[in-house]
């Protein structure tokens, strides 16, 4: 059942001849591409989103490195600087579980939780950009715990999905999520523990984050989160410090998704599911074996592609998708967690909370 | 009048031998350094606080680069990647102006301004840290415009001032500012224009923050900015782009100064002046010709440096230095603009606000 990374779409669209992804890649490159005209795929906005991406690029070189490793989406950081010579003993395990959770938020994680390593969710193959080859990943069976971090994604560009304006909202998030999974790390690293960064590589975090206690999976296949909905990215740190787990929460998504197709019916190329949970994937990108529900992986990534940034139609749509600052959205998401949820459903539609945000109402 | 980086104080503990830093530089490799066991200096302390400044010196290599660079403190940043063929048309300077503000935001900063590059404020001279020279700093007369960012750092580990756990303040400020700073770089770059990102390097931040509005200078020669008080770093963009600049603020600043002495009466080895401000500075560590209350950098540097962390009790002390996302600071801040300061810095003393709070009260 583990994945073999080389069939993740990104990595498919480097080997595969059928994932085309045209001029996708290249728009991240301003000097080598021209925007639109059209509001929200134009200058400012190419120039804002790749700018975005820019540190996470420059540190982890997210297309490809000489060597061909993209640290951060092929193969985990190796930025680490070495630890101190004495490990610092620890007696209390709650109260370091404490500190690393306080640290983690300090470095820009907006929640946090550990889990303990299911190795069904590691990748059994890197995959290296430049010379095709999968290597098989062996994460040292000493790192026992993961910490995940969720890094709240910008929610008013959210609205502006899909758009080239939008996309900035994950490339900020990876930004902060590269500095925060880093940084915790290297903390780790200094208290004399093994710590590894990561963030798409290495493993599936969706799973993880799940196992953490940090949200519930949805039926666009994405973590939906308490805090934040699902306008999150994730981040993680694997560690063999001996650190306090936590345990998995449920709020009510499964229930509210099985009555909710805000994603499946808003999808352009309809790759999420109107149907049931199943356990086999309708492509090789998906994970096999795990009952649940799963995205078309070609058919999503086909046409965002086609756009030249990021779709994620499903994100803005989802009643989950509030701004969680205000208090009447937190009041809101405990509702649709209850025998109310159709009400809220309806709600959510009657005051039309997924439509598109223009670009320029976002630039003003 | 310009300054020559040379004899910044943290430069000249290179070359000048009457600045010893000790063991300071060291504490920052936790592989080389025996934390202590007090409270705030302890293993835990210092790994928070070293992990913090993780990313800024892997990407700047603070303290010195191969060839004597340290990126972000002796020399800009170079992590631009090309810009486009085409420029960017800018027909309504205001419209840009707020845009560059919105997406500096967004990337991190908690206020924005912008200043016409004033070259009092530009160093003379760079300063490489290997072969100990002083490098001509030519920065390009085309570069008219500075945008400024305020990076806000953590208030309540402000509250710890002194101790290695509070260095993680700063730590964690210069990686946000970094992150800031480059990417808002890169986005002027992909628009078309010049832009040069720099945190210390470069030129003197506070006369330029000052200039685009972003606060007033205190007594403690530290920018006091009316949304963060004191507590915050400053990183700065130059480029060429046509921006509307913004003006000096007065928010009571200077008057309030004038009744108050906490940081001088604070400060353990009198570096703050208790008296009016002068234009000739104690030594070659500040700018002469600016009629300024300017502090003592030799005696405050070496009373830092032999705690193995920064000091910052003017910071901590500083009635300004206040948790402004309570609506009661906000409103504290008014009133010490007004003829009721009297009032406020008898009530700051009163409600014991300068106090020290406990390392492992924060790690609680």
């Amino acid at each position: 059942m583990p994945f073999n990374q080389k069939n993740d779409i990104f990595n498919r669209s480097i080997w595969d001849d059928d994932i085309d992804p045209k001029k996708f890649y290249k728009s991240y490159d301003i000097a080598n591409y021209a925007p639109k005209k059209s509001k929200g795929f134009d200058h400012w906005d190419y120039a804002y989103r790749n700018a975005s991406w820019h540190l996470t690029d420059a540190v982890g070189e997210r297309s490809m490195s000489e060597d061909g490793k993209s640290e951060g989406f092929t193969h985990f950081y190796s930025l680490n600087s070495p630890g101190p010579p004495q490990q610092l003993s620890i007696t209390d395990s709650a109260q370091a579980t404490k500190r690393v959770k306080k640290a983690s938020l300090s470095f820009g994680a907006g929640a946090v939780g550990i889990c303990q390593v299911d190795r069904r969710w590691i990748y059994t193959h890197n995959y290296n950009r430049k010379d095709n080859a999968e290597q098989k990943l062996d994460l040292p069976k000493s790192l026992t715990h993961a910490i995940v971090l969720i890094i709240p994604m910008d929610h008013h560009l959210s609205k502006t999905f899909p758009s080239a304006l939008g996309g900035a909202a994950t490339g900020i998030g990876y930004g902060i999520g590269l500095n925060a999974a880093v940084t915790l790390a290297q903390f780790i690293t200094n208290l004399g523990y093994e710590a590894i960064a990561s963030l798409n590589d290495t493993a599936l975090s969706i799973p993880m984050a799940i196992a953490a206690g940090l949200g519930e999976y949805g039926r666009h296949g994405l973590l939906i989160t308490p805090k934040f909905g699902p306008n999150v990215r994730i981040a993680k740190v694997f560690t063999d410090m001996p650190l306090n787990v936590d345990h998995p929460v449920e709020f009510g998504v499964k229930e509210f998704c099985n009555i909710c197709r805000k994603c499946a019916d808003s999808c352009p190329v309809k790759a999420i599911t109107q149907g049931e949970p199943q356990d086999e994937p309708p492509n090789i990108s998906s994970l096999k074996g795990i009952k649940k529900w799963t995205i078309n992986a070609e058919k999503c990534f086909k046409f965002w592609v086609g756009m030249n940034t990021d779709c994620a139609i499903c994100i803005r749509v989802c009643p989950y998708n509030k701004d969680y600052s205000k208090w009447w959205n937190r009041m809101g998401i405990r509702i649709a967690g209850s025998p109310l949820r159709r009400f809220m459903l309806w709600l959510d539609g009657f005051l039309k909370f997924s439509e598109r945000i223009k670009a320029d109402h976002w630039w003003k």
